[in-house]
């Protein structure tokens, strides 16, 4: 089997070659646990430190506020269930329609089992919440605000800085998931008035179960986990050690090659466009590509079924995504792609595809040369264009 | 610096060269989304599905109750805050004066949060809980019973058998942390009654943060972790696979080698504790090594620092514990030490050396010769000791 052509960035990365090389060591003969107190316990302990300041780095924030966790889903949920902990008189949390089913399933658990209610915040079709629902919807209760930075299906920016700065006149945490926008857009924290941010390294070509919760000074949560009081005490369990340096390496490329891949990125996903509406025709964009990151395209292709597209594609050898990828083995509709208003129809005829650093022109030309193929013979079963032939 | 001779194989292992082999794909070309429908994503899937059969074998158990976590204390928070939240009634929780501090934190969360009230059994010289104390202490209102297999700071061993039989008799859910047991003693759940198991893949050659959590047919907790509903829905974000399929095959080794090491340690240990003797004036086991894995031996030798004669070993390039790894940059006495009835004294002369699969007769010898120096050398320090130059 051929490596197959990856458009898939948004469900996971590849490793960068120089994140594993600085992961291999601690996977060899630096393994000492970093709790201990002999020398190859303080080696491992060093170099989580170091991962922290990189990590710290590339949002702009002081290291001793960012606390590793397994994962983007990991911290979402000590966040949001460590903020209901400390919560005893208020009972409202907002969100947006549009979050990662790590937000929207904990706030459910939040509302079932302790008695929170929630406010879920529709956005337009450019998949963008408005501020001034997210000012109407606050009461005298609310806890809580949390709002994704970029969208992981269509790729949408929110404002950020609004809300943050709404929260703050009012007084209510703002927390951010930025597990799709770290490394894609800039993400400074001295410019971004957030409480708590989630992130994720295997979205920034960093390794799998690895991922940290930042939360401003001065922000109080009882931790998910609990025990031998690692992670300033925030979070127990010995340490993803490889996988902790191997963040802080992912952390640093991205943070150095960001404007570039930003660049890079516009100009492959404006390729695509270009040569998908010139080569197929009633294709439609999901969302708003001016209001969104360039490395996520979701489009909607009339006359097939999106999960019959990913699959002969696959068979060519290209990766696709017909959902969000953390839920594709479930048979639900994007909920995502319903929030921008689109119906079950649409929502079927759906595919994303997601650009990363290593994509060439010469795949995009190959994408878009087997996307037409597979169209058009998807189409050739479908009764409205059998009859157009 | 060369390679240190490593004596602290409770606190972290290093990983098997065969498991890293079998990682390294996985770091590598087979980076797919195990939620992904394509090729790559199908083939990251089943590795992890392989991994769950040869770790549920090691136990001997349905891979179907097998949940992968990010380690040994996720595995213990998300049991007891599980049956926590599922339990409106009943309050009560019993567990053993000598566990992980992952079960006695989450018990103390528990009790100061959650309004339960924690009964915790006290252990005897040899650190073991007697049954009758556990039956003694059950109430109508006790719903949890937790007690590790293995303590990791003096190796005794709990009556586990008798303790689940105990919890079946009365209806109560028996969770058991086998972090410091599996890969060390036979670990049969076709002939202990448990409800549920915490697991490490670091105490066992395997790599850093992945874990997992056992949970009997038919017992239902909410999850810790909530989101894309990955691990049958008891456990989301993205699987950790490198990190999962390294724990399979580790798994699979101790397993094999199971009965070969326990009689190569058990060889090792008496070699040690005979030379030791012959050669050390006045060292006293803590517990009691007939009641205990014999890769554990904590050891008091009075005039000495615990922690002076680690960090002089140290130097000398040897790694042993002061205390409890996870817990060892604490400045806190051991309250393992103490349960079993140790004074502060006795426990700050303590030290504990912990053998493993790698451990040679040799490194043996070196550890006693250089031992036997060092604490000639903090004696000579010693009131005591100068006294009876």
């Amino acid at each position: 089997m051929h490596t197959p052509i990856y458009f898939d960035y948004n469900a996971t990365t590849p490793i960068d070659p120089r994140v594993l090389e600085g992961m291999l060591p601690y996977l060899q003969n630096h393994f000492g646990n970093p709790s201990s107190t002999y020398s190859i316990g303080y080696r491992t302990k060093e170099a989580i430190e170091m991962a922290r300041k990189d990590i710290a780095n590339l949002i702009s924030v002081e290291d001793g506020n960012v606390f590793f966790t397994s994962g983007g889903s990991e911290a979402n949920s000590t966040i949001l269930k460590g903020i209901a902990a400390k919560s005893s008189k208020k009972k409202h949390i907002i969100t947006s329609s549009i979050e990662h089913p790590a937000i929207l399933k904990t706030c459910d658990y939040l509302r079932k089992h302790h008695g929170f209610q929630i406010t879920t915040i529709p956005v337009n079709p450019a998949g963008i919440v408005d501020v001034n629902d997210i000012e109407r919807a606050i009461t005298s209760q609310t806890v809580l605000v949390t709002v994704m930075m970029v969208n992981n299906e269509i790729g949408s920016i929110q404002p950020i800085k609004e809300i943050g700065n709404l929260c703050k006149k009012h007084n209510i945490h703002f927390h951010c998931d930025a597990v799709q926008a770290v490394g894609k857009i800039p993400v400074n924290l001295k410019e971004l008035p957030i409480d708590s941010l989630s992130m994720s390294a295997h979205k920034i070509y960093g390794p799998k179960g690895v991922g940290c919760l930042y939360l401003r000074e001065g922000v109080n949560i009882p931790p998910l986990i609990l025990g031998g009081s690692q992670e300033f005490g925030m979070r127990s369990g010995t340490e993803n050690v490889a996988g902790i340096v191997g963040f802080g390496i992912a952390a640093k490329i991205v943070q150095e090659d960001l404007y570039f891949n930003l660049t890079k990125i516009e100009y492959l996903r404006n390729l695509f466009l270009t040569n998908l509406h010139t080569e197929i025709e009633e294709c439609l964009i999901n969302g708003d590509i001016h209001a969104s990151v360039p490395s996520t395209i979701n489009i909607q292709i009339s006359g097939i079924r999106g999960e019959s597209l990913a699959s002969m594609l696959n068979e060519l050898g290209f990766c696709v995504s017909i959902a969000s990828a953390c839920s594709s083995t479930s048979s639900k509709l994007s909920h995502v792609l319903k929030a921008i208003g689109k119906t079950d129809e649409e929502i079927r005829s759906s595919i994303r595809i997601s650009i990363g650093a290593l994509t060439t022109e010469d795949e995009i030309n190959q994408l878009v040369r087997h996307l037409k193929q597979s169209v058009m013979r998807l189409r050739s079963f479908s009764p409205k264009y059998q009859m157009s032939i």
